[in-house]
Parts: structure tokens; C-alpha cells; sequence
């Protein structure tokens, strides 16, 4: 397993996620731009916007290297070292509110000193929760883990429910679904077994996707829907800005801007002290919690 | 100068400024929330929307106390003492995009250790940028400064640019203003005279905003102008959730989190890899950065 073949695997697994998002959507299709940067590698970022299905979305690939950056390296106490990094980015937002956001991310980090692990995350964010959904977006992923590991899924599960979490809301950004990082093999499992289920995420994307987007994308919406859509979207971008270690990483390191807030959605929208208004908005509310056993609801 | 009396002061400045803005509309009156904080003091957060000039916005009155946060402590290398600080906070967007977002900021923080400062700050947000207002609006500021020390303005005004800066954009987020911060007694100033221009720059946001907003609530504007406005108020988002730390200070200590993002705007629009497109955006674009000397244009 060398960097090479993994950033060259997670190139493939864009395109084949770019291809399979155009044919769902039916009328939009990627834009992409090629950057480098300027210490070392680049990457493929692809856009799409206005879609059928799609009102706003990204599926990046990058592939950076150069000096790890001050603050990994003290977190882990290690001396000065190169680093190379690639992963896949993905955040979708749908045109229609009854149809969830989706985020993906899975990358793979090592250093010139041998220091190597792979990590990722994916979860969905409806704008309206519908439980039955939700159960089958965490079977579906449970099925990926349960291949690997018995105990991924309730790991990675819980690790997520900590990490989608807005402090200052007090909920969870959505439904939860994985979360994890710094798999590498210091617990008896080799490289190839880590980078194995790390694959076997990034290809359940467009299955678990599909899933969550079906009979809700034709579901007719109202004004009041798109409105409650935008103050949802509103806390996905507090989410983004505030929280998400990546974007954190992405803009302290001098990343591509562009690339890093491609997450944030077309358009959000703030009302002071706006409590939900429909019985769906309350329910909603009530399932931005932790600890929701999705699986065995 | 005691805590009580400052507070007291604030508390009438926030009462004499919504006056003022609620007959500058004409249309919209604030609503007021009292809170109470669990661990020491409270607020009066007051918020407007859909008025005739202001279609959302906040002047907060706040006066908390408790033991200080760990931060604090550590960063000034301190024991443990209890702190005490009062403020104004306002930040009001506009219906017109033609008409400038306006923030200011001013507090006073004291530890039981003898410790205390006076901090604060105001700056102007145009969508777009009209240097003749812009001039003006420094002018006035500068003028309340020139009042109590020369090297105010310089000083502060330089502060304001390198404060409220996205770095992530490599634009200033407006025409800047005013930031200062830690006013104490140490530099042969006393506590009375750095409370008189605290005072001051109070006093001067209603004659700075009306200046602001005058010739230019009237102007008609287009649906691109409303989008081009939805887009840099993106960016007001954007510095308040990543940069500011009135609102990392707040969310961090367990503010009240309505009141704190009060600042956010109604309604805000991200596009991938916009540019400015009319000739009135590509100047504005040209005008967000660091060191014009705004006076003397």
C-alpha cells in the first residue's frame, strides 16, 4: 500500500462518484478545477449547482505534501517532518427540503518519520428528519463496518454523534452516522485491513446516498418548507465555521478557500430565537440528539 | 468609576440607541429579552427586523460576572479571581443593499484582583463601497478620538484593519472603523479620562450610522444588487463564526447563544468561486483591504 496507489485510488473513486451523482441528478453536470499548491501538490475540485436534485455540491480530491504543519506535529511531540496527504471530500445540498445533506470525507495522512493513519467521517443532515431513513442510511453503514469489525460501527457511531454535535445549539448537525480517525496498526490490524474498510466506505457512498434520497426528492415542498430548509442550513454553516476540524486544518494550513467552503450551502438564513413552528419542525428538533440507536429503532 | 455606574451608563446608552434607531426607520420596534446568566448577571438583548431601513438586528446590553474563565487566566498568567464586565454590542444589516452593515462594540472588564481595561470597537460593512462615505465615516470617528488623544485614531484605526480582516479571503471585511482593546491606566491616562472616550465613541454611533446611511436607504436596487448583498453578507458570517472574538469569547464561556448571534444576517448566499461581476462590485472587491487612509482620500 503505497501513497501513490491510495491517492491514485481515491482519483478513481471521485470520478466514479462525480459519474453516478450526474446520472442520479439528470441535469447538471461537475465543474471541475485542477490547483496546485504552491508547497507542494494540488488537486481536483469538482462543483456542481442548480441541479435537478442538487441545488449546491462539491466531491473533491486533493493530494498535498510539504512541511507538516507546527500544530500536528506538537499535538503528537514529534521533530519536524514532511507529510503527505490525500482524501476525498464530498458535501451535497439538495434543492428540495424533504431530501437530507450529505458529507463524506476519507483520507489517508503519513510523514516522512513513518507516522502514518487513515480517518474519514460520513453523516447525513436532513432538514426534516424521517426515522425511517435515518434507520437505513446506519444499516447500511453498520453493513460496511460489520465486515471490517464487529465493534466499528458502535465506535465510529458514537464517535460521530460527538463530533456532529453544535455545542452552542446544544443538537447534533443531523442523524450522526461515522466518524473516525488515526487508524493505523498499532491494534492488530495491518494497513491493508485499515485501508480495506476505509475503501469499502468511500464505495457505500452512492448506495447509502441513493437511499436516503429516494421518495423524497419527487415530495412536493412549500414556501415555509424551503424557509425552515435555510435556517437548518444556517446551523450546518455554524457547524462548518465554528467546529469541523477539517475546514479548521484546510484554512490555518493556507489551503484552497474555495475548495474547503465549497460545504457551505447557497443560501442560509438566520431569525432570532426562531423555535420550530410545525409538528414536523418539532420533531425534527427532538431528534438532534445523541445517543439515538438509529439501527434498532 | 465604579462597575455599577458604567453598567448603568451602558444600560441608557442601549436605551437612548434604540430609540433613535426605532424613529430612524419609521417602521419596525425592538423586542426585548431580559435574561439571566446561571452563573452571574444577565442582559438585555433587543432585536429588530423587517423595518423599513433594518431587516434584522440587534443592541445587546450584557452585565455578567462569575469566576474568570481559564482563559483569561492564562493568557494574563493569573490566580484565580472572579470577574465582572459590562458592555454594548449592536450590529444591524439592511433591507437596502446599498446601505452599509454597521457593528460596534464597547465593554469594561474587571478582575477582584484590581485588574480592569476598557475594550471596543466599530466598523462599517458597505456591499458596496462608496469611498465618500467612507471618508466621512472616518472623519467622524476620528474627530470623537482627536478629542481625547491624536494618537488614537492612527492607532486604533490600524488595529480595526488588521482585526477585521478574513484572512481565509485576503479582504478586509468592510472599510474598517475603530478596535482598541486592554484601555487601562498604565500609560498615564486615568481610569476617568479612557471611560470619557468609551463614552464618546457610544455617543458617536448614532451620528456615524445616520451619516452612513443617508442618500443611500432611498437608492433603488436591483435583484443582482440583492444577491451581490446575500454574498457579502457570507462573509460577514464568515469572519463573525471564525474570527471574532466577542463571538469565540461568548460561545466558549456559555453565552446566550441568541444574543450572541444576534450579528448573523438574515440571509446569506455562497456561490462557488464568485467574482464580482458589475463594475460597482469589482471596485468594492478592490476597496476590502488594510492601510487606505480613508480620511485623506
Amino acid at each position: 500500500m503505497i501513497k501513490k496507489d491510495i491517492a491514485e485510488w481515491f482519483k478513481n473513486l471521485q470520478d466514479s462518484i462525480c459519474g453516478s451523482l450526474e446520472i442520479l441528478d439528470g441535469k447538471a453536470i461537475f465543474h471541475e478545477d485542477k490547483w496546485k499548491r504552491e508547497k507542494g501538490g494540488g488537486g481536483r475540485s469538482r462543483t456542481i449547482k442548480e441541479g435537478d436534485l442538487i441545488e449546491k455540491g462539491g466531491v473533491n480530491f486533493s493530494d498535498v505534501s510539504g512541511s507538516t504543519p507546527k500544530k500536528i506535529l506538537q499535538a503528537l511531540s514529534l521533530p519536524q517532518a514532511d507529510f503527505f496527504a490525500t482524501g476525498v471530500s464530498i458535501v451535497l445540498h439538495p434543492e428540495n427540503p424533504w431530501v437530507p445533506i450529505i458529507h463524506m470525507n476519507i483520507r489517508y495522512f503519513e510523514m516522512s518519520n513513518g507516522v502514518w493513519w487513515f480517518g474519514g467521517g460520513i453523516d447525513l443532515t436532513p432538514h426534516f428528519v424521517c426515522p425511517r431513513k435515518a434507520k437505513k442510511f446506519h444499516a447500511c453503514l453498520k453493513a460496511s463496518c460489520d465486515k471490517h469489525s464487529e465493534t466499528f460501527y458502535p465506535k465510529f457511531k458514537q464517535w460521530a454523534d460527538d463530533y456532529f454535535y453544535i455545542k452552542h445549539r446544544g443538537e447534533t448537525r443531523g442523524v450522526g452516522g461515522l466518524f473516525f480517525d488515526k487508524l493505523d496498526d498499532s491494534k492488530g490490524r495491518s494497513k491493508t485491513q485499515q485501508w480495506r474498510f476505509v475503501q469499502d466506505i468511500g464505495e457505500t457512498f452512492i448506495l447509502a446516498y441513493k437511499e436516503a434520497v429516494e421518495g423524497l426528492r419527487e415530495k412536493p415542498w412549500t414556501d415555509s418548507d424551503k424557509i425552515w430548509q435555510k435556517i437548518r442550513r444556517g446551523r450546518y454553516v455554524e457547524f462548518n465555521l465554528i467546529y469541523d476540524k477539517g475546514t479548521k486544518f484546510g484554512l490555518d494550513t493556507d489551503g484552497r478557500t474555495e475548495s474547503i467552503l465549497m460545504s457551505l450551502p447557497p443560501e442560509a438564513h438566520w431569525v432570532y430565537d426562531r423555535k420550530p413552528e410545525t409538528k414536523r419542525q418539532k420533531e425534527t428538533q427532538e431528534y438532534l440528539k445523541k445517543g439515538i440507536d438509529w439501527v434498532n429503532l
